[in-house]
């Protein structure tokens, strides 16, 4: 057997600035872009030619670094002063994914800590620290959640956890991608409405890489499991409140009440920065809604008469649904607030609960 | 209050023959074709110009009364032996819902019965009565199945169950019809991949009768159901086991899982011609699976390397999952095998369990 292999990169800092490779074009093209600017890096993040949790953090602490050339540039004196608003204006680029406003947490305490002189490098540099740990984040929880899964010969996964999704390798993919390297395995992938994610996303990431996958429509997934097909149903997060109820992309929750009704156990990958420590449950987590030509675009005119759209693109899986959260700290069973708030301590990696 | 209305037509015979409405190329193009043989009544039904386990049966019903024509005028003394291929034919034109079996089967009564002479007259009169008699039992099931909507505020329904998909007025679509009609509430429907049955047609049949309603991704059901905004899923069948188990478009049984768990009750409304007698239970239901294309066509070609696809278009719910089945003879509650029984000696409208 091969290794796991990772070919796909979603974002890169180069020369020009940050090269992001535009999503929304999968498959059918492979068009890289650059963000010069954070203003560049801001429309990436909100048209989603970047998306996925990670990678949304990731992105966002580059387009700091982008901010804070220009504020130097233009005034080495009042910098700090006007880049406030390009981290407010980040910050709004996308509300539910909570790494977004952890990458940029980050970065604010490195500028809060600079003196005088050209932040470049000491920006720049957390921002490569932001993108590096999140790449061996993802391989240690590939290592972690595949442990979990010798025995499963069928797994299921949503929407795209990939390479594409964050620094590299993947959170639920790379669990995904670990276990397939030890032992190939039948692979599902929901296509992931009303963005695809599944089909232009997954399918595209793991034919790069020559993982075989099975596409299914997310409303096929119930009956694949009463077929006994799947053991596993693993996804990623976009914020995980600190008594473990998850959200993530909509359709995650459905997948978690089927799974229970099967006995198929669900697993959620994601690392710490997708905690959010001050949120009690996942009832306040604010839920993206788009627009409704997501799914009328090809059908309807934008705002037919008498064709209303609800298009929420994350729900709220309660943490009774999760049989395990996996992170880079550690593998958190049946989780809770105590089981959770466990891995704050931990230094190295952990079975908890 | 208005009463309930009902504009949209799939099937009509004419002077040509029989008019088809070509549900593919909704809610782009309103085309009809004429269908003038059998074989072109296979291809409408074969290729999806027409769809929906009732309309399937009455459109195989006057495809027999062409098929008649055109045998007997070939060779007034052999019609009814030549006739067998043609029934055979269109038998095999879709394999999962059973109403297209029954309708033929009655067709097959009347060959039988006839003597010398032009067949044409007493086939016609049989299949302009199958379809008077579904719209009839559409009638009847929206009074049946409304009465028990009295309470409920937000109603749930997945792909198409109307006027498309029947003879007229439509199974589960109908008593959606005829609860509006008593008063209005909140409508929902999933967009039902692959084929986009409730994007394309159920809102556009229920926006041709100015009745409002609300597309979800089929993944956002089970997060609508935990908001608390419907009290009922309505659904029709394609085939009903004996016991009750239910044979339905591929996301029933998902969303009858995601009732049980959220106190959302599940309706399933369909004519006893679906229910197959001889089946003891859903295990053995033929279950069509379509192209890979439907999912893939545009994004990839077809057969890229590495990319398989499980496309089944239809699913099983057990009879635990079903609160309650309506037919034109009667409701059915907790339905099971000697619930079901019961409507085979029905003559009048009844409450049974």
């Amino acid at each position: 057997m091969s290794l796991p292999v990772d070919n796909v990169r979603a974002l890169e800092w180069c020369e020009q600035g940050l090269r992001v490779l535009d999503q929304r074009q999968l498959p059918e093209k492979q068009v890289y872009e650059s963000c010069t600017c954070c203003d560049c890096v801001y429309n990436a993040i909100h048209s989603m030619q970047v998306r996925g949790a990670p990678a949304i953090g990731i992105a966002a602490a580059y387009g700091v670094v982008l901010a804070a050339a220009d504020r130097y540039k233009a005034d080495p004196m009042s910098w700090k002063k006007m880049i406030e608003g390009d981290l407010d204006k980040l910050a709004a680029s996308r509300p539910t994914a909570v790494n977004l406003f952890w990458a940029l947490e980050r970065m604010r305490i490195i500028i809060a800590e600079l003196g005088e002189g050209d932040p470049l490098p000491f920006l720049l540099m957390e921002a490569k620290k932001i993108h590096e740990e999140d790449i061996q984040a993802n391989h240690l929880m590939g290592e972690h959640g595949s442990q979990l899964l010798e025995q499963a010969t069928g797994l299921l996964t949503h929407c795209n956890t990939g390479a594409l999704a964050t620094g590299g390798y993947g959170t639920a993919l790379g669990v995904i991608r670990s276990a397939y390297g030890k032992k190939p395995r039948q692979i599902y992938a929901t296509e992931t409405r009303p963005w695809m994610q599944g089909t232009r996303l997954t399918a595209w990431e793991l034919k790069q890489d020559q993982i075989p996958l099975t596409l299914i429509t997310d409303s096929a997934a119930a009956y694949l499991m009463s077929k006994g097909r799947v053991q596993w149903v693993i996804v990623g997060a976009d914020r995980i409140a600190a008594n473990g109820d998850v959200a993530n992309k909509i359709g995650t929750y459905s997948l978690a009440v089927q799974a229970r009704q099967h006995g198929v156990k669900f697993m959620v990958v994601a690392p710490t920065s997708t905690i959010d420590w001050q949120l009690e449950n996942g009832d306040s987590i604010q839920i993206e809604s788009r627009e409704s030509r997501e799914l009328l675009g090809a059908y309807y005119l934008d705002g037919e008469e008498g064709i209303n759209v609800w298009n929420p693109v994350f729900d709220v899986t309660p943490a009774d649904f999760i049989d395990v959260i996996v992170t880079e700290k550690g593998v958190v069973q049946s989780p809770s607030q105590n089981q959770l708030m466990r891995l704050q301590t931990v230094t190295g990696k952990q079975n908890i609960g």
